[in-house]
């Protein structure tokens, strides 16, 4: 990566960040000598994840909160990492409509993550994209994922504040989704707070946190309402972030938050990485001729994974 | 795993199938123990897995397939990996009703799978799953998943046939998940068909496979109706699994249908393997000042892992 370009992506130039971003995307080398000239550059941003289950409008509302804080001045990236999402898997239905307020604007960048074949290599393409919006200068960088798949969930919770939506009226098999992504929570909203049982949401949500274990420090999620479409209660969340924010500076858990986050994200680079190596050591017939011994019953999953990682720890030794 | 346990799981016995599950599900040697006891007797059942957006009523059609089976004799194995679905989240919120008719019924085996903290490790506990299921001899094994998150698609389509479940009626954000689950269906269901529009997304399904590119010998997914509440439709979906099955046959493709599905689980085994062989490498200081020096800026993720992993094969070396 040139000093040029460097300088282009720091400066916030969007084309240079669309560049940077689509080279992590692709990942190997490319990838890493970008996040090499960027990363020193990087800390600056406050990270936000937004998640919550199909059908509770988040995209909505992270345009909403874009929106909001360019109304304050802040520049604001967002990446979305959810196939139901109008910046990705909605686009494609062509529903862009809710992005034509933003467009344009060059103190908004939008980037939709593409899904990727490996396990993994979703979140790790995403992290990476974060770190790039960073050093360009961003000061508030939206994640936005499906809260269902537990790797979308991941990225979501390694923000420094994750903001949890829900609507009233989802049915029973949406609302069983929110189970494992509650308790990920720094801010619930119930969006679509204009629809009846809205209040029966706030208070299902309210009786949930209730039941946590209290521990004296603790930050304890509020539970907001919003009419995203209408940007209704968008201010009380961007306050509540703000809150959140300071609490997580005047606690001292910023830095613990971050080394969670780089924590997880060397995790998936290693795991990658070690694949690679290990399959880099092997011939795709040794390969083949393993999985035969499965189809014939002859060895199992285990037995074939502690054989080709002796062959490989052999050929480098 | 001794003799007479395993002499147990393959009688069908069902505390010593949930008894190898959970061996399974525990994961490190006993569940490369129980896996290599029983996966020479593996190989006869069909697998098939169920997917859907949260909403479409794929568990209760789950249900209805299983009491189908049932009639004809056939014993069935469900693995439920879905956080919406009544096996397991639903079941959090007490909604057991839709279990009922089939509790109590010996040819009935229904495990629900927990979530797990690292990447691939449900995905991999499921096929373990699956395996110990085949070995004690249900002629079925469905495996439901939510058609949302990358893994959780990734475990319906190593099925031997995916059935992908739809619906009339769920609004834009759900209709948007469903273009990544599409591409993988051998067997298409509109469930819910007694609703609006049902007509409609039937019609948009045809489209969407009219789009695709044609082959000559290739599969063309049926796009069939189910009200799986009430048990209509059902036969048919049964029907065109078989019909499914016997392409495959006739086409040769179930060798290399399992072949993929080992592929995928190997590389799941390998990917934790090769990680926990790292770890074992390292002591945690060594990692903490790593990531101490992530948080300085001085490395970057890509640097930090270039270091594990020399020091890893240094030490080996």
């Amino acid at each position: 990566m040139d000093t040029e370009w460097i300088e282009a992506v720091r400066a916030g130039n969007p084309r240079a960040v669309a560049r940077a971003i689509s080279a992590v995307e692709r990942g190997g080398p490319g990838a890493h000598a970008v996040i090499a000239a960027l990363f020193p550059f990087t800390g600056r941003a406050q990270i936000i994840g937004v998640t919550g289950a199909p059908g509770t409008g988040k995209s909505t509302l992270v345009n909403e909160l874009a929106k909001y804080y360019r109304r304050r001045g802040d520049r604001v990236g967002i990446v979305a990492v959810d196939p139901t999402s109008p910046f990705t898997g909605g686009a494609i239905l062509g529903d862009r409509l809710r992005m034509q307020d933003l467009s344009g604007d060059p103190g908004v960048f939008i980037r939709s993550m593409a899904t990727r074949g490996s396990l993994g290599g979703l979140a790790s393409a995403t992290f990476d994209a974060v770190q790039v919006l960073d050093a360009a200068g961003f000061d508030l960088i939206l994640v936005e994922t499906v809260g269902a798949g537990q790797s979308e969930v991941d990225i979501a919770k390694n923000a420094q504040t994750t903001v949890v939506v829900d609507a009233p009226g989802l049915g029973d098999e949406i609302q069983a989704i929110k189970a494992g992504i509650l308790e990920i929570a720094d801010v619930l909203v119930v969006n679509k707070a204009d629809r009846d049982g809205a209040g029966a949401t706030v208070a299902a949500l309210e009786m949930n946190l209730n039941l946590k274990p209290k521990s004296e420090k603790s930050w304890r999620p509020p539970v907001l309402k919003t009419v995203a479409i209408r940007g209704e209660g968008t201010g009380d969340v961007v306050d509540w972030i703000g809150k959140h924010r300071a609490y997580l500076e005047a606690e001292h858990l910023l830095k613990a938050k971050e080394r969670a986050r780089f924590r997880s994200e060397l995790d998936m680079v290693l795991q990658r990485e070690l694949m690679s190596r290990l399959l880099s050591h092997l011939d795709g017939d040794e390969m083949d001729s393993l999985v035969d011994k499965m189809a014939s019953r002859e060895m199992d999953v285990y037995q074939v994974a502690n054989q080709l990682l002796h062959a490989a720890e052999r050929s480098q030794a």
